[in-house]
């Protein structure tokens, strides 16, 4: 915290500043300058509300400095972290890119095994698919709940595709937890602190997505959350933010990739299907998102998204991701990293074999 | 829902555009132009996902058309909602303005005695104060939980205001149920769906604040979650939006006002302290805030903000409070509203009788 | 500007640091704290360019602390500053409040007089027009010229209002400074550097319109660089800044009204035409403006809004200026301040005794 | 333009809204659905205003639909545009990526050569540089003017380079295109509707950089504006938007990308620079840009960031544009483009052999 004096502030005026900062149990460091002083504030624990300081007279400014998280901090923890998945040879964070994509919702057993087996084709290491949905209106189809999840379980046991799906409240968590091997917190939920606490005390890794109007302290803050309960396996994920533009749903804002990179060790993905909310925009923002150095992305792809139930309009086809990730897979070897070949890769052989 | 051709569209590309919204259990109406062909659609219960209209052959643009929200509507019910309080002269959404007073959170019986005392004096029939605190930080001050519910309950006994409190979850909404008048169901959550359920099955009112990047029409759909579960006591309110600008902590968006008024029957109040997030941006806002239509305020009052364990930056003095009510009751007349008359007003000579 | 060290920045780290800043010809101010070392900086004139400090090793952040401006602060001019207009007894900045009404273009002499007749018997002071139109599109029409003008001029001699129209270029610039008494500054030029600085050349007050993405301190800037060549009679107006919403065309920000007051002595209006797009919108907001203690309005009004060539969804009608007026007057008035009265007013009757 | 009307709205409500609409000369078609009726308005030539119908009985709401640009669209001219340069090979909106680097600023003759022959060696066809600064305070390094336009006619000759520099108002624009190869138009400068009618009537490529608030829309009416004076050689540059994130400078918003390519002909560049703030970010974020498929990249790179007069904190370092366009030439074959070779290219070795 640093308070910054008007310019013609008196000296008593500074005086009762550092004797306000001292009374809130905090050291002033008075710092004169040629055109005003500016006093520095240390000794809090974490961030510290400014209270009253910017009300006493002669104060111009009062801006915070700290930086509040700490177990995400790469400060904290140097090296990269890398998350597996027992029984799999896929990991997050680590040199190969983690590749997830599946429907928007499980529809039906039928649905979403036609889609696994494109995903399973595609080298992709990751299935999702939404049994709990959080839908604006009430109105709109919610998932097939339980049923769903049961339905992406037999997937991984068919196609050895680790599964991701959304828990929308603690009693959701607990459901997703036993049947999924990464859980979702949506973007709506980033600021739900129950349920971060909740997924905190989970075992499974978590798939944190950015809210769309998180800055990236509130972004890493939220992962602090679940990692101040236990679990230090959090997977950040972009998925656009919202801004006064209208020719995408939202703005993917790619930049927070490198810039989450540098201050913190946990790896960060990319979903450009709701990032962009247009399917021809999906593989174009795919792309750049391996090659601004994301560690995965989330996309989200449907046999027949004119019949989808939910976010048709960003799902793209089967097809589509075939071609796509043979682009990605060039873009990935550019920046030192590797992306899983499409079929007959061994967890998949090994599956088949079985 | 409306699907603009491009200017070169053949009739065959309209024709097949045609057949794939009537594939669609839907129908299409076309519309020939000077320069295009435009095909509108209707038959849809409610708002309908454009699906892969939009990559037909010929097709422009797809824009969406139809309102989802019902029960919210004025067009469902044309007169306004006023909202009573058991045992209260006290409305919200009538001609007297209704009026929140207290601190961000209950610190301590005496802290929040203090400060209710303040409140009661001021004219206000509402006492608000955080049990149960959504904190960017896990680390920062998280409320007294239950034990902050029982002295609000005291507050209503010994002053006669009635008690408004946030829930965060279905655990602490149960809570909050037994022992608050009105239920708050903070900006984080507006779209944390199975909060907003549970919320709807509560017998007491909602106060719904809006997301921070909340539009209208998701606020509103917010509201109708809620009100889909058959609880039509829902009252929204305004508490800024997050824009570009630094000069405040968020953007009082005061049009909502007006706009909500304009398509919604359910009252709306606005929140000047966490909408500017400044002590003295306070009463300026509180004031614009009457004189744009609002229904009743919600305002940050700390006998001591300068030792307050959350939100001191934007917490008025309690002779704050009596100052800016005296500029409000004058603003309310002019638009033919009233506010309750300070101290000695009758709720509160009835507590002291007794 | 200050500096923050990583927690685990060394001793050499920071002495490099502060050497590099004492190359820059600044002085380092070293702050060690619990938990790391902040440097701020001093000695610079104005803003510096952090320039390589921030990937120098062991630096977490730096940030800017200095604000810029100079002759739009307070702390150069605590008083308010007071434009008056020679011949009139109007001023912009005092007690009473400045109003200007007038439609968004002038369309013809006839169209021009109706509306004048309205504006002068509301009280208005001012009639504004556009003479020279900024359109979005090179297709629409873009007003006419110094015709325009003289028909504003003509309108200053029958009835007495003060003139205000927009300036394009520098070549319009020299046009409307002939003819009007106040020169407006459109949003879309707010920083038009160019056109900035011939306008600090003129001899005629300038309205400066907020740009719609503008921080307060560019705004205030923006003034500073008509300033800084001369001419200190600077009017701010406040118009609406682009936001997600979709409700109103611009989100109107009223907070800036008193956070320029608390930076600046300059008078700041508010105009809720643009501010908000829609006519049922402009009278609510226009309420709001003055009760946050706005130093006045601008308003467009025309008789025939369905047929204007310009802005017509936000443009009211002339009984509505009439009966909105009524209602500012009187919440005005618990600002302790004033608005003309309708009519009959001195400088009204003196020019119809001409 | 497309009238919704409200679902109790009577038959003679609609009736008067098709009346109002062929009042202003206009074709209404009523669309009559099961909840409600819409009524479709062809025969305007381009945008029309949609005046009073808003607030007619009984109508919703007012859609606007028909895209007012016409000669930048991609359905007047399907093929791509592609700018030539006399006496150069370098083209943009070609298969090869255009590259234009240089310096934020000119600062002396000789840190330009210094800076220019890293450019070249890099294989950049272009060399930017800004001889008019647009400075968001006037007390700001305003650049060399006429002095550095000179400097940069002597690196085209020196090194094969074509040169990009920034006109800022009208007078400055004569002397650019007397000197420069490409003349831009500023981000302040996009809605300067002046300077885009004489960049119009220029023979000179103009490079037209999106406003920080632009829409698509308003990006592409602005490029239209240009094109309607008769100059087709427009150049799109994306360089970051402004939204609330706090972690770069702006918000680089790729998606625009495609979405201008599928709306225009004209080819569209990305300036990472300007678009991030932030050196460390430049690089990956030009990666993406090429990924994304944007037509080729501009960037600033300075030998000594830390002593640069302008924007030197988001100058790159020559070494790291060397190996940036290492990385971007590969990605560049992913997509079937090419980028110029470093050095030795053919360009260069002929100015070398005059």
């Amino acid at each position: 915290m640093l308070v910054v004096m008007q310019a013609h502030a008196t000296e008593q005026q500074v005086e009762a500043v550092c004797e306000a900062i001292t009374n809130l149990g905090l050291r002033p460091h008075s710092l004169p300058g040629a055109q005003r002083t500016a006093i520095g504030i240390t000794g809090n624990a974490g961030a510290i509300e400014p209270g009253a300081l910017e009300d006493l007279p002669g104060v111009a400014e009062v801006i915070p400095v700290s930086k509040p998280y700490k177990l995400v901090s790469r400060e904290m923890k140097a090296e990269n972290t890398i998350i597996s998945f027992p029984g799999s040879p896929a990991t997050i964070g680590g040199k190969t890119l983690a590749m997830i994509a599946g429907p928007c919702a499980i529809e039906s057993r039928e649905q979403a095994f036609r889609i696994a087996e494109h995903v399973a084709n595609s080298g992709a290491q990751f299935f999702r698919g939404g049994a709990f949905k959080p839908r604006t209106s009430p109105y709109a189809f919610q998932g097939l709940g339980e049923e769903g999840l049961r339905i992406m379980a037999e997937i991984r046991d068919r196609f050895g595709l680790r599964i991701v799906t959304e828990a929308l409240d603690t009693e959701s968590l607990a459901l997703v937890e036993e049947y999924a091997d990464m859980i979702q917190i949506g973007a709506r939920n980033m600021q739900n602190f129950s349920l971060l606490r909740a997924a905190g005390r989970s075992r499974k890794p978590i798939l944190l997505k950015r809210g769309i109007a998180a800055t990236l302290d509130e972004f890493l803050m939220a992962a602090e959350y679940v990692m101040s309960e236990g679990n230090y396996q959090v997977v950040l994920c972009e998925r656009g933010i919202r801004t006064f533009t209208d020719h995408t749903r939202n703005t993917l804002d790619l930049s927070v990739v490198p810039a989450a990179q540098r201050l913190s060790h946990l790896p960060i993905l990319v979903d450009p299907s709701h990032g962009t909310g247009k399917r021809n925009k999906v593989i174009p923002l795919a792309r750049a998102a391996v090659a601004v150095g994301a560690d995965g992305l989330m996309i989200e792809v449907h046999h027949q998204p004119e019949k989808a139930l939910s976010d048709g309009m960003q799902s793209i086809y089967p097809a589509q991701l075939m071609q796509g990730f043979e682009q990605l897979r060039r873009i990935a070897v550019v920046l030192g990293r590797s992306m899983p070949e499409p079929a007959g890769v061994p967890h998949l052989r090994e599956v088949a074999s079985r």
